[in-house]
């Protein structure tokens, strides 16, 4: 069967994760470098289509945890952030999450609104 | 409201889409690489959760028109390949695809069977 | 032979413009979030070992022109930016370029001093 | 100074290295799906100017040990992999790897003959 607009707006959810996660996984990432990141990813994703917000901490703590203690960086990845992402395709409102459980980053929808 | 089976698998779907096209846009590609670009964006994104087969067509042609005439070959896009993602999840087949339309690659969801 | 010190300067710059490009070649640009893709990118490479100084011109009249009609953005990559990176490696400075040349995006060394 | 050609034939095997690790990255990876990333990489990177041979491979026990138990995958990085790379650049041939040294990745010029 064809995809309802909720089934399309879900699918749209799901671009959005897979891209900012694609796309900046491996970027040399510092905690004074978090903020710089937060915002591109931020920006980045919002031009996609039917991305109402999109909402980035990185946790400088768990960055500088990971960093390679010669040079002060990490890689980025699912480890050091949460993202909230906001979708609305044809009056469908979705919101979706990344975090971390059991040790490893999972992409959830939080919610879907007709 | 909670996401159904349905919704959830549209969202897996998207993140696979997402993912692919972001992991491997601007990957030097010619025509004779063509091929082990296709297959190792389907076996790595196979990898991903409830993906059941991904399939993906690099269009020589489009590959080769678009090549740095000094050094034969592209910086790979949506421009390039129509791709194809099978995902199961809970039991509901989502069927998604890209290709180009109207000059731009668009990604969508074909079928949904619960 | 061994590399002398001026050629793995060289190296390390050559790095640099590998990782950015890569990086970030793909993402999702438009005329008002090409500030803050320049700004992560510059704090993104300049973690990197031995990189002293990194500066990312992105070229919002070309991003506006390539970008999709439908969703007002571009995909990120060379013809979008012109970069600078000044690499010190035990003492040796070498400056860096990429900027388009007939038509395609090249990386140069500008100087070396050792 | 302007550069010499063995100093611009170091920065070309620095980009291919740039190039590879943060096209790559993230990319998701298990021990079966290990041969087509290292041949897609292989093959990507030498379509580059200048590069001779790059030859890749893919440590299937340190990825096996870092994959999500529950999905058996791991996300690419340095810590998966060896590399080489061969450059001949106006007659200069420059051979540069990528290996573990301390528990971090590290990309040496192992040798540069003009």
């Amino acid at each position: 069967m064809d995809p309802t607009d909720a089934q399309a707006a879900c699918f749209e959810a799901g671009i959005k994760f897979g891209s900012l996660y694609h796309q900046f996984a491996g970027t040399p990432v510092s905690p004074a470098s978090a903020a710089s990141l937060e915002r591109a990813i931020e920006e980045a994703i919002e031009n996609q289509p039917h991305a109402e917000s999109v909402t980035v901490e990185v946790d400088r703590e768990r960055v500088a945890e990971d960093a390679d203690p010669t040079h002060g960086y990490a890689e980025f990845t699912g480890r050091h952030a949460t993202a909230e992402v906001v979708v609305d395709y044809e009056g469908v409102e979705v919101v979706a999450r990344m975090a971390m459980e059991a040790g490893y980053p999972r992409m959830r929808v939080a919610s879907v609104e007709e």
